[in-house]
């Protein structure tokens, strides 16, 4: 501090005369104030200030991605980033036991004043789903409405306008796409890893025929499921399949950027994949915590509202329970287990290649 | 302590001896250790320490439950009950996040080892279930293979056996049907309330006729869904129809029980009604916390295995997420929720019963 | 509802325009931007709106808990509303990890912009702290200064106004000294329990005497700790003693108070008594969160800035650590397990009082 | 799976019948069985189980660390079990509110048959305490005895024998003390630091002494307090006055690895110091949660027993509670904040040092 800053005031600082005063009952307005009302509107705030923190997060971590060459520091700073916002989700799932609070008959007292107002107004959260990567065509649609066909004309201008911009999951997919170590001299990753998954797939099968407590009938089945299996590996080995599994909208993720992910997890002992790995872990927590999140919220709207249409005329908790699992961003990274080998399968990497993942300072010792 | 009890050490009470010698590796037995194989054993055993537990106060509440009469203080200690067994699954879902500090990696170091054994071999678990009152015939099927299918033939028998036994489900419901308010007098609820109802849902059909946000269409599909409600509703008023619906399994709790826990839910304010309606909400909460936790380990096992084959050969997470909305024992008291009606529009009770649901004290003063 | 109210739009019903313009960097204002500042805003401010929603159910458990007489149906009311309060706590307690994923040099970046502002003037906490109880002249004095000399003067007399108003201690403290059950007829609560706990007492002693793990030298210590424990029994079976104590700062609660929540506490298993007990232990909880609390924010602030001063000049967190334990509102409730009894040991009830405990429904049968 | 190995049992595995069979009531051994002590018994057994994975996680990191030189991955190893160790802290945590759902009524009904078992003689917790680095004369004596006086020879020999071994307080000051890059060529780390510092406090004491806010005697007060501060800087840039107040026990962490931990979190962004700055970090979050669960501990145990002595004969809680802060072995680590100076006033590294603490990747492309 060269200079000397005004004195500043805790209250004037966190602008409290202006947030404090933005909690006005509805059912008060009407004359029959409803005491848990203030609890529904006060929750609600809670969650849009962690969502503009959220989104604020995100765009900073999808900025540092977005360069050309990313800083290897970077990729540290979006790691805490994701961090904080995971922690950020714990607090919105565990604030639902807040909101569980209000019984059912309590929320009676007040319901009726909010319609058509519904959480799916909720342009923040829109936004959060828009810059992970939601695509608005793969979106659920809610009694055959548009996502954005309740909110007003100029929301509906920014959500649209959100769509056009880089997303979470692009710029993950263009950083991965970009990854030097696939190759290098004489060395592909993906023809040294076909012949350990080989190997791989058939011990599994020899453990499944193998297996003296299963039935014949069980043994059918469990083969089929490997062959599904072998499948999803053929994908991984042959770029045009992989490709006509995302035109299918089976993956999304594009075949050069799902090796490189592969590659980061299974190499990720080695000090330069170190936080690229902890960078796709945290991808997958978030996505994890947002489809738990969405599942719970879906409990919760169950249990206020059975199965009655909700405030904003939707019957809302079917539907809300299926976007749980079908919005899920980042599935092909989770499903990436699917594709690992063990550490004693896999293939060594070339002295030259691995002493390029270290630091320079060990290089230098060597 | 009238007489003097013998000494008693710590180590002793808790026979650590014994139960801190129970966690032995399969991979150093085949001579190929795998650090995190011991993280992934005491996960399991602190689960099943708390199935034990949840076990015990189950047991213990169903007792209570079942006794002709129930004392009224025994409501009082059920509700604690449910509430040591609802903070237990908070620890239950946050010990998942534990587990997943192991990575998909290197769980693949000890994984081989384990076959066939499988979480599906939790035969606490499965009491629990039954204890709950999850009955066989609704269970879904995994592999076609009935839920007991896999363990070994004393604990298929220890199953089959408790199944006979009276469950939570049906203490609760036994309980119910005995609530003797419903009647006295002349005073018939359901009566009263289905001239209330009626009145509501006249109001709501309003709501959405006169919405203005609504589409022509969207106005069809709301009032389709009204018409749905209604036909819940019409159950609640006609014994034969809640009974068919009984059969068809859509409805669960008897039509006489489904009253009264609407009596309780209703007039919960009333100081008779305050622990009963704390005992049906624990319960709730029970039913959304054991969902919670399925849903939550169905993305842990996603996230762990992709989707490959569990390690009891079971294809696994996509089983275990519908596991979480279909195995719902006391999904007719969330449902609940749909029946209420707002406090202003609550018939109001007469006065002899009034007094009645009151205390002694205040009778005696009044 | 009757007549047709306006539609309500989400974003205006939360007056979100407003409420997420709150949020102005001082960094940013400088020229000199820093990233974690969002953070740091949004954090408190979510704290200020979750005090406000803590200081809305406490004002009006405190108007239910100042009715004369209390209603029975307002104290259960008053318990899910403490409930709310604690569920609130908990994720007051966990936002500490939120803001931990700010590092202490993060912190360095902005700092100093701050200056002197700091969480010492958050109105709303003082006031929390006010309404509970906490009296001006026990607080621990920080730098010689009261806790209201670094607040504006408008705020300065709000704090000075709220202290004249009837507090939750007051209103728990009047409400139990009411309570009419610790005489009846010829019956004196006191009597029987001072003879019930003179005799464990009497065997406290020979278990210490009979200890043979412990040495001559410990026996006299525990001795000696005995006594004190007799010394405070003493002044429970003494209101002068009593009330010596509390002229001394060393009790809080009068003398016919703590009485009635001990007969509350021992006799908890009665209708009438159910809901008066789960509201002592509310208030318990409560206390309790608030000090883990209070300590766990210390050990942040210690985190972020070591041994340095605060923003507002505070040493901090060795202050902050010391009012965990002595700001304590509840102590005395905390202390009344001191004084339990075992249920085997418990004086039985007079019938006609036992009754009169019970629900008027049941006396009737009876 | 080369080699089938025999089919596993999930019940066998974790050795069920075992583990599931060491839970004995002894109020049902003593013929008055009371319910409430199975929860009792759990709990501490799921603590004991928690403590073994602990235990476990530390050795294997003081392993990790004691290696001569630290393995580079090995790092980001000893990061990942940290971080298991605090997620299994925040269950240890969550845990006591499972045990306060026993109220101290019902803790009654079993306490005396405890006698004189305590906590106290948790050999494990004491182990983990030993492993961590606390020191036996430093250890706050309970009534004048060792730590150690009550529990079994055998068990008082292995906590002995455990004192002598290397503890993660040493493993990671011998690390720090080897850190390389603190001399390099010309430049030497201290006399940077130095110059950046003297400006820094400079500007500080300008801050108090132009604070319009505050008294005069405030400012004496501040001044006061900014020259302890500087008093502890001193003690960083003269090793003698640093050793004077290691002997004193002010100070713990040596000269050297006290500089090496300041570089490692004033320099994090360079890639070599990203996993030793979240090692420094995940020891701190490591002892504010243990410091957390001592004083959630101590706040438990209050409630439960009020002031009465404990069952192993303990006055307890102020005991406990004073141990949380007392008992920090890492408290010079979360102390290193107040010598932190804000980025833009760090000295800029030699252009020969930055490229070292970079990837050999990045090298060679450059």
């Amino acid at each position: 501090m060269d200079k000397p800053y005004p004195p500043l005031y805790y209250t004037d600082y966190l602008q409290l005369d202006t947030l404090l005063n933005c909690q006005s009952r509805k059912s008060e307005e009407y004359g029959d104030p409803a005491h848990d009302e203030m609890l529904f509107i006060i929750v609600h705030q809670a969650y849009e200030l962690w969502f503009k923190q959220i989104l604020f997060e995100l765009d900073s971590a999808i900025a540092l991605l977005s360069k050309d060459p990313v800083r290897e520091q970077d990729v540290g700073t979006c790691v805490s980033r994701l961090q904080r916002i995971t922690e950020i989700q714990k607090i919105l799932i565990d604030q639902l036991r807040v909101l569980e609070t209000m019984t059912p008959l309590d929320f009676l007292d007040f319901r009726d004043y909010l319609f058509p107002a519904s959480g799916f107004q909720s342009i923040q959260f829109r936004l959060l789903e828009i810059r992970l990567g939601l695509e608005s065509d793969t979106r659920l649609r809610y009694n055959q409405a548009a996502y954005h066909s309740r909110v007003s004309p100029e929301h509906r201008d920014l959500l649209i306008e959100n769509e056009q911009k880089r997303t979470m999951f692009g710029a993950i997919e263009h950083w991965l796409e970009r990854t030097p170590f696939l190759e290098f001299g004489e060395y592909r990753f993906w023809d040294e890893y076909r012949v350990a998954v080989q190997s791989m797939l058939g011990r599994d099968r020899e453990v499944i025929e193998n297996n003296p407590t299963l039935s014949d009938d069980e043994k059918v089945q469990q083969v089929l499921e490997l062959g599904q299996t072998e499948e999803h590996f053929g994908a991984i080995f042959d770029p045009d399949r992989h490709d006509a599994l995302r035109k299918d909208g089976k993956l999304r993720l594009s075949h050069r950027a799902t090796l490189a992910a592969l590659f980061i997890s299974l190499y990720r002992d080695q000090p330069i994949l170190s936080m690229p790995y902890r960078l796709l872990a945290g991808l997958v927590d978030m996505d994890e915590l947002l489809t738990t999140w969405r599942y719970r919220h879906a409990l919760m709207v169950h249990r206020m509202i059975g199965t009655k249409i909700g405030t904003g005329g939707s019957s809302g908790y079917q539907y809300l329970k299926s976007t749980a699992e079908s919005h899920r961003v980042f599935r092909d990274l989770t499903n990436l287990s699917t594709f690992l080998i063990p550490r004693h399968a896999l293939p060594e990497l070339p002295d030259a290649l691995f002493r390029r993942l270290g630091f320079a300072h060990q290089a230098d010792i060597a």
